[in-house]
């Protein structure tokens, strides 16, 4: 006899999905979880002088072809509303400033040579990563060319004007919060297939930043952790994973957690992100390639700061709140108000290497920055925020970084099949490990529909 | 009052040079090591039918432009002997088989276009690592760019030959255990820099695998750990490393290992190679760059492979042993023997891709394959080995790959400056860290060095 049948490491989306669909068929499931909190890399700050009201700290859009998490969150009886996007939006590009039309399809008021260029380049791109299969990008046509250069080369090749490949830098770490060269191309291609696009995955209107939750993407975890009730162990880190056979020649898993001690289990679904799933202590040790694999998929490194104001004062301007920038380490900006829009709030992503370097400084440091680059932007209204907010997700000992894992070159094509193979009585879940909607909300939760299939099946 | 003034974490050349230099300034110093065994990545496989020879499974050459590691053999009383070297050596690149003189300098028999390509491609390799700054490859003239290119890219672009291509995939695999589409240009021109080129690197006469110790190289390690006697602590794995400072303000660490709880100090110097320096678990958890670092530094993929004859054969046909092939997934095979060439000894190495593949494989399959492999070169005499070694090192729970780390693209320029910095009273050593030699035990011995110099200078 087993303590439950299934253990979950990781109470984010991915870990509570997978729970909710095993109990939903009568598994005995329980959910380890490092934090006090649940939600993972979706997370809620509450701000100052406004009950109530809660910043986004993590992730927090959805979009309308996120069919999945979009009926998860219907099913949770949440409530969404559309990010605000009426308006114009600024661009600072090539040592340009401008206004433009934010909704999907305006053209742009850029140089005519960059926007052919960029259009090229984004088709060019489409038509690529609608070749590469998203469940085994490694059988890809030319997968291993593919695999051997970075973006960056990629984009030095296909890319002729310096607009454009600033403009695609901008946007790749707004995607990745990593730099062109830190990715494959091969897996820049699967991404975009798995996310549905460039222009879906770049966009507010009709994109994958549409919808926000009232109240914050992290209700998601906490309505499905309220659904599982004492299933879900706050507080509870995992440190090591063992397996062995008992008696009868079935699987017997012991998972070991501060707090507590020893759960015991049949099967065990982990949902880290690849780096943090690959620093447990697992015994038997995993195979070679597994090892290798979590040694190979690093977290991206984004810092998110938020300036809160009485009121969002850009929009009276007639824009958005959305800023991009190549010149700024904020490259990207968006209003990230609640509802009603009191009070206002702006948000900040410092990505890739920028991110590595802004974490070096003090909190003050970088809200000095921040506020410094609104001001350039909006002006002098922008220079006295309320509230100041910031989140680096890579120094969060439970996640280590963020949206999710890269593959560098050369770690699909030697080492993809790896990503999801169950390791004994071990599953592995978590965003990375999404064949559609990889590193979204919507991959996560389809990530624990897969590994619930699969533990089930195992289980019968 | 700490237990000892400084902990070392791992019993390798890094950590037992370092303990050597601390402890001959008057210095406490605890080793931990996580195995029975000192050594780390050099190791010793008893021969069967052989009392007293071993095999080399792990790091096996030193070379005479290693005056550090060269030192202290002698110093140590270790004697050494001259790689097998007489005769020519196999090659089968691109679909020719030839025989060729072995010593450096001599000029392949191979496809005059062939060489001439291979001649220029590596006078631009010298010649562009020349300029990489060791100390700061960051800062090397193009680091960004180089930096952003994959080596594969890189041979891509600059080499024309089919055969030539194939030569440097060969020679990437033996000197990084990694495919050139894993590997940054910049940590190649780095890495040959650090090793004195890629001539000096890829021979035996007058280059780096010029020597062999006698007895195996793991004497090394055994010596320096005789000599620390009972500072040095085997079967002890650290779990995790907790810094505080105590009511004096000084650096206080407590250092948690399995078989006896914590050792306490003032300073503590971790020479794991990085995946695993990451895995550690650190209160307070390590800044942002120095964690995301270890995520973005994996280890190469190897597995050696021993065949043990009567005699070494091969050499009475006039060959040193060594035969290199683009073909085969044994890359290289050597001649192993030991000084009295009794019992002959072949070593085939399996590298990057090649041994994912096979590390999935059952060790007889790896038999059979080397052993075809060595017939198909050498002919029947090979059929029948007396004995069949092998290690994969991947497959290592406390090493988890060789011969090293190495750099994807974006990493040097982007967090470069985490490799040696310490955090608090933690110092980084091992191969990984060192400038010159890195990835050599010279590297080892000489971030023993450094590591033990900057704790010196910390503790006065």
């Amino acid at each position: 006899m087993t303590d439950v049948d299934v253990v979950v490491v990781g109470a984010g989306v991915a870990g509570l999905t997978t729970a909710r669909q095993l109990a939903a068929e009568g598994v005995e499931v329980a959910v380890l979880e490092a934090r006090e909190r649940v939600g993972g890399r979706t997370e809620h700050g509450p701000v100052p002088g406004h009950d109530g009201v809660v910043v986004e700290l993590g992730g927090q859009w959805i979009g309308p072809s996120q069919t999945r998490i979009s009926g998860l969150v219907a099913e949770l009886g949440l409530t969404t509303f559309d990010h605000h996007d009426d308006g114009e939006l600024l661009i600072e590009l090539d040592g340009r400033r401008t206004r433009m039309p934010s909704h999907r399809g305006a053209v742009p008021r850029l140089n005519p040579l960059v926007l052919a260029d960029l259009a090229q380049a984004q088709l060019r791109l489409e038509r690529l990563a609608r070749r590469v299969p998203l469940d085994a990008p490694w059988t890809a046509a030319r997968a291993g060319a593919r695999d051997a250069r970075t973006f960056a080369s990629w984009i030095a090749a296909n890319v002729h004007t310096r607009g454009a490949r600033s403009y695609l830098r901008v946007a790749t770490e707004a995607l990745f919060a990593a730099d062109p060269r830190e990715l494959s191309l091969l897996h820049v291609l699967f991404y975009l297939h798995s996310g549905g696009g460039l222009a879906s995955m770049t966009s507010f209107d009709d994109g994958a930043q549409q919808q926000r939750i009232v109240g914050g993407a992290a209700r998601i975890a906490e309505a499905l952790a309220t659904e599982l009730g004492d299933r879900v162990q706050r507080g509870r880190a995992v440190r090591s994973i063992r397996q062995q056979r008992d008696g009868d020649g079935r699987h017997l898993v012991e998972v070991a957690a501060d707090r507590g001690g020893t759960v015991t289990a049949r099967r065990v679904v982990v949902t880290l992100p690849p780096a943090l799933a690959g620093r447990l202590r697992y015994d038997p040790p995993l195979p070679p390639g597994r090892d290798q694999l979590t040694q190979r998929l690093p977290a991206g490194s984004v810092i998110k700061l938020h300036a809160v104001y009485p009121e969002p004062f850009w929009r009276a301007d007639g824009l958005t709140g959305t800023i991009i920038s190549d010149r700024s380490p904020v490259g990207l900006v968006v209003d990230n108000s609640p509802p009603a829009a009191v009070p206002g709030i702006l948000t900040g992503f410092v990505e890739g290497r920028a991110a590595r370097l802004l974490s070096r400084r003090s909190s003050e440091d970088r809200r000095r920055l921040f506020v410094a680059a609104l001001v350039g932007h909006l002006g002098s209204e922008a220079a006295t925020p309320s509230a100041y907010l910031e989140r680096d997700w890579s120094a969060e000992e439970h996640t280590r970084g963020c949206y999710g894992a890269h593959f560098p070159t050369g770690v699909w094509t030697s080492l993809g099949p790896e990503l999801r193979a169950p390791v004994g009585a071990i599953h592995w879940a978590g965003a990375e490990t999404a064949e559609v909607g990889n590193g979204y909300l919507e991959g996560a939760a389809r990530s624990g529909d897969r590994a619930a299939a699969e533990v089930l099946a195992a289980l019968r």
